[in-house]
């Protein structure tokens, strides 16, 4: 990618015109699925060429859509998405033809919204393109802490017993979410951010029982942009004690989110850059695998090769990159053990 | 160790004859530091006698002193230290006496209070003698939350400006602490906890200027043992904005340092069966550094190795246990890369 | 009433009995409401009689119920209400029929939960019989706290803009609410709180646009009857200034709300002690209103009579109560002028 | 006063000019005390002069000074304070300096700072020239909401146990209270404001003992103006459950405060303009006294003429203001029975 060169006339609202009212206002014309997904491609492959680029990553950050029913004969297959497509099947959301146009462009397609785009038929799509996917929702604010500080009160032997986790906004994101269809995405992402560190520790989850975790968005018009977490934790401790943490944290929305927009294309691209071979691949170079799990520091429900787990834990997270990172750099791997400054040899 | 058989007649304040108007009524009798370390020094062997056991750690885990002096003539060397105790020094400080007595025994000493007992002298005595010594203060409540969120922070590029850390509490900590002298020891050793994670990121902090950063201390009689910290971290964000977390935490002082005494006496037991060499060391085993710099996790102010990092972040402490421990149990290390989960091969 | 003695056996749920998963377990037997009403006013009989009280009084304290439809025909006049008893109809509830079978039997009765009990033709019911009827929802914690709280910031002139008031808890209660019908109730006995005083003061509500206001209700088990309250409140200040409060408050569900069951039947039986004249009036004695609107201060959702305002404001309601009793006591008002402390004479 | 026309060059801070280094740098030239006096006076009548005005207030709202000495010989009566001023003696504060000015002008005088300006002499002076002083130190962010706050929960039956007051700005007035003397002033008048409360509710508080009370405050340069109040409240209630509140206050210092400023200067003239009398003084009408308490709503902690009680409760505070303007606009006053609503005459 030589240039990155915004096209705002075609991918971005038009937020200057957008009212309360009428939010959406920067409509694809027509009904039909299947135009859209030409328009889209179309729309690609003109900005690539009028700016000469290498390569095009396109990141969904529209609002939220309510989730995309899964099922056989509609998404299972890539052949279904795009029969699916071409008979303009209402359960085609607008993400989905985002991404499959995408896809058939090449271009590298990652999700920052809540909902499912990223059905099993458009996965099977993106490996036979050899395209990277990415997925789902920016983890930017509440859930980033939170998936820190679990991780830190797990491994601190402080057994989350209880996590409540509200918020409120006010910007078209809450309004979009004030909608029960949405907000259903949304919880889903939200809510298994804990999993993994519960999963990880069978010494205070012996019985594997979750913690109590709920999580509320509300839509409040007048703190705009300025998102507003409340969040309490309570743990038991040693001999049937509690500690409890109440946390007011007031995450400015687009400003948490935007960096995150800027890291996953560029560490999307710098992937799309790596290939890697074994002794036993007869010299062949390949991939990673498409579904870029890689980028799950950055999200907030990661999409995940079939099979493989799930990471949330903030610091996993970032011990997977920074890894790879420093191994791609040629730099000998911290192994952590920081053995030299308790050792006498 | 064969057993832990606490020995309370000795080692223990006698808590129920204790009342608010004389707290400290179990004190060894006589003025003379050198006849309260001959004192120690046979407590110690006859608790070792009288169980049968194969070693004793020796935990001061009794109220903050005020900082030593440490000086020439007074504390710098081994033989420096043990004069000032025949010498009656009011500097020498009864944990002092402590640390010595359980040098001279051969009983390895951790420090879970703010005082600075591992003076220069002590330090070399530990070294010559070959015994672990570990300190300062139990990473407990706050600090330990600090040394978690601060690491986050900063890992996520949301640059901290100033952090206020205020508690109170109400259990005899606390009104020893409202002593400026003792509070001075305890203000320190809170006060260094985010310098490894500012200095170790010169992206965000170019100049080297650290964030403003307070610790208050309060005695509130009332909350008794349940220690109420009150944090606000607020962070320079993309383009100007700012992120503000407020944190109301109600750690109970004693179930939290508990656990702590427990890992820190059996970490310590466990790093003393540990031998290890290399190739050009023919084949003699060396033990860790005396200063027992793995202990780290578990305390608010580590004592490291002269000419040692000290790393106060979270995560990076956890880490170095955790990677020693897989060492030792020989399972394959995990490089944290989790490449087998994005990668084809 | 000379003394005041509990029927459990009659009118307290079988805590010891119950579980989580058959909570109701003390039903009163038969599907016939005309049933129900007679069985209760029998045992309210008995219980005045083996007590040889002067007097009842019925407060219900059991668990939300869902809002009862008001309609013509079913519950908007006395004859109504008792036609649809008879009737058996679906929409009279068990609170419907406690209510009225203590009206009949002359029992003043208060509602301390937050149903509509209280529908038009009981009220009817009560003024026709000259019982009391107080109510609606004990105001114990969060709405108790905004009850003052929103009144201190109107009359210091900071306009509240948005208040978002979260809370869960994890008793009986709790899961009662996580019904959405019964939450509905709650909801609406919580909503109205700030009305009357957004109301009061046109200068800062000159459009009389109210604060945006959210409530949210949460079950989370493992907190059980300790409520967790967290509210925020902002508002605008002078030159566009925002003051942000954020409230984490720790309210013993039941520590709080019993003292006022004790308080609401006190003042109640009081209050049908006092009568009162005017010169106008041939020397005839009156009683209050039976909708009884002295009660406001100890209720969230205030049921008054016809056509006269609910006082929300805390302070407000306190005065009234307090400056009633003084009268009664016949003490001399202090009218709040303290002008003594100020004047020369 | 017919127009308040600011007087920049003299009465304010040059803020433009000011940096870190050199705060304060708009020095009245000389260092002799009477010449100082002298000066603030000619400013005063030439300021009213020039711009027409009928009376003049001079309110203090400059960074807060050190406590002053109060003894004989020094500042106990009008002459000592004047001769104190001309033989330049050193423990004269400028702000005695201002108000002897002020009073000596016939200017109202009213100190927004914690000191104790106001000494025995300067309330005499003010006395015999009929000139009102009130004071001190504006009651704008947590103070004021302890003041509401605190008498709720007493009024409500909820026993607080201990109030805990932290709080951390980053203005110049922060970095002066940085100063221990001058933190002395603040803490004096920060402390005293739930006093009144506990000593007016004797059945909780049966034998006189107050809530532990502890505040703090810290310069912390990054928030700047942004001033931080954290505050925890625990509270005994029913059958030895505890209630506790935390909160985080954003308090906009500057924006908090000028409306105060307003206020007092305004209730300041409006009171100049009210005489009264009584049947028993022959016709003669009075002012109110000097020491101007109605003032006490607006300040943390009120200066009230020798022998009255000290009101910090808000809302009592409020309804004396309120009652006394009803009074002057010849309404009736509101006796706060409302019994309109609850009887049926």
């Amino acid at each position: 990618m030589e240039k990155i060169v915004p096209k705002p006339s075609i991918y971005y609202p038009d937020f200057i015109a957008s009212n309360q009212e009428n939010r959406a206002n920067n409509l694809i014309p027509g009904k039909s699925k299947k135009a859209h997904l030409e328009h889209i491609r179309k729309d690609i492959r003109e900005f690539k060429d009028k700016h000469g680029l290498e390569a095009v990553i396109v990141l969904w950050t529209a609002n939220t859509e309510r989730y995309t029913e899964v099922q056989s004969g509609l998404n299972l297959t890539a052949e279904e998405v795009l029969a699916s497509i071409d008979s303009n099947k209402e359960e085609i959301s607008p993400s989905n033809i985002f991404a499959v146009a995408s896809i058939l462009e090449g271009a590298h397609y990652i999700n920052g919204s809540p909902q499912n785009t990223l059905v099993p038929g458009i996965v099977v799509l993106a490996e036979k393109k050899g395209v990277f996917i990415g997925g789902d929702d920016f983890k930017s604010g509440q859930t980033k802490i939170k998936s820190a500080l679990a991780e830190f009160l797990v491994n601190s032997g402080l057994k989350p017993e209880s996590i409540v986790s509200y918020n409120h906004l006010g910007n078209n994101d809450g309004k979009n979410l004030s909608e029960a269809r949405q907000f259903r995405s949304k919880e889903i992402s939200k809510s298994s951010v804990v999993d993994d560190m519960v999963a990880s520790n069978q010494i205070l989850y012996p019985d594997g029982k979750k913690p109590d975790h709920v999580v509320v968005i509300k839509y409040v018009p007048f703190v705009g942009d300025s998102k507003r977490a409340m969040d309490e934790y309570v743990c038991s401790i040693f001999m049937g004690g509690l500690q409890t943490i109440a946390m007011h944290n007031t995450c400015e929305d687009s400003l948490l989110a935007t960096p995150l927009i800027l890291d996953l294309t560029i560490i999307t691209e710098l992937c799309s850059r790596i290939k890697y071979t074994s002794p036993s691949n007869d010299g062949k170079f390949e991939s990673f695998n498409s579904v870029l799990s890689l980028l799950s520091l950055l999200l907030k429900a990661p999409v995940v090769p079939q099979g493989t787990p799930v990471t949330n834990a903030f610091n996993r997270q970032l011990s997977s990159i920074t890894k790879l990172l420093t191994v791609c750099a040629g730099i000998s791997s911290d192994n952590d053990l920081q053995l030299e400054f308790f050792t006498k040899l």
